[in-house]
């Protein structure tokens, strides 16, 4: 390679985020140096400050710069709902539809048999914790569709008892087409068919 | 937004890289907060590293970390062969290949009536001067084979004298199956048959 050591060494750095190969890190090293002043200082500067502040919320998982996140901190959000999600992408996709007014408890995963991920493992303890200290009347369970996902929310609801337990709807979603839709979203969407 | 201002300010200079939209960069920083140790600090370190010491080489457009490129200082590639290319990044992908092995000369961009670039804002007198000065024998055009690349190479081929002028060949690329070829290349590698 031609160009110099750090340069090469930013580029093998930035392919490694998820998303970006090689040839796409190449390109933005490349679009880096040339705006850098206006894109490469200012970039490296809010890396340092967010290497040097992000952490997880101790109560709920969710990624901030303090010890406790704003949702947590938040009073507005006492309501008494908590909404039960596998991974911070997963609460932020629910903050961006901006429906829910309560709190998140971020498990950090799902239950795996394969990988030896156990209840312990995941923040399930810290979960029952919350129920009685926060005052939960509602555990709204948003976990991914998929089979790991749908164990957990099982595991859960099993564990949780003296509050009402609730799932994200299963059906189908909004401007999908029928015909490219697969078989088990349908038999779920006629299943739980609503009269109108 | 859940996540604090930092973190937020951080994805949305994630999301204007090339090959990078709101939803990568949101996992890309994801995942560098979590692996901040690993990760995130040196990242940042090195795009500091290279903010500082990025330039383009004075006399190739090349980007190092010096006024002269390794390429422009080393001896070795003093053989008479000058390689232009519109990019660093061509530049790049040229050395990737391995092949060959004298200095090149990086333009800038192509001559573009429509936005108004002309030979002056390309690095092409300095291509010019370079000719006599660095005693080249042959420039080797390798410009990308669009309208915009062939204008040029057709503008610098008018312009040199003395020197010979080559460009890259056209035809099928290794691998490459003819069903799925363009016509133009089809029909370019018809004209410049080789006998075997």
């Amino acid at each position: 390679m031609s160009s110099t050591k750090d340069i090469d060494n930013l580029i093998e750095m930035m392919a490694k985020l998820p998303g970006l190969g090689p040839r796409s890190a190449r390109r933005a090293v490349l679009h880096l140096i040339r705006k850098r002043g206006l894109l490469l200082t200012p970039l490296a500067d809010v890396m340092q400050t967010v290497a040097a502040t992000a952490r997880e919320c101790l109560n709920c998982g969710n990624v901030g710069t303090s010890d406790i996140c704003d949702l947590c901190d938040s009073e507005k959000r006492a309501n008494g709902q908590l909404c039960v999600v596998e991974d911070v992408a997963d609460l932020w996709a629910m903050e961006r539809s901006n429906v829910f007014k309560g709190r998140y408890h971020v498990l950090g995963g799902t239950l795996s048999a394969l990988d030896s991920i156990g209840p312990n493992e995941l923040r399930i303890p810290k979960l029952i914790d919350r129920i009685t200290t926060e005052g939960i009347t509602e555990v709204i369970l948003a976990l991914n569709a998929t089979i790991d996902g749908q164990t957990t929310a099982h595991y859960i609801a099993d564990n949780l008892a003296g509050v009402t337990v609730t799932s994200l709807a299963q059906g189908v979603p909004i401007g999908g087409e029928l015909d490219y839709l697969d078989d088990g979203t349908i038999s779920a969407a006629l299943t739980a068919r609503k009269s109108l």
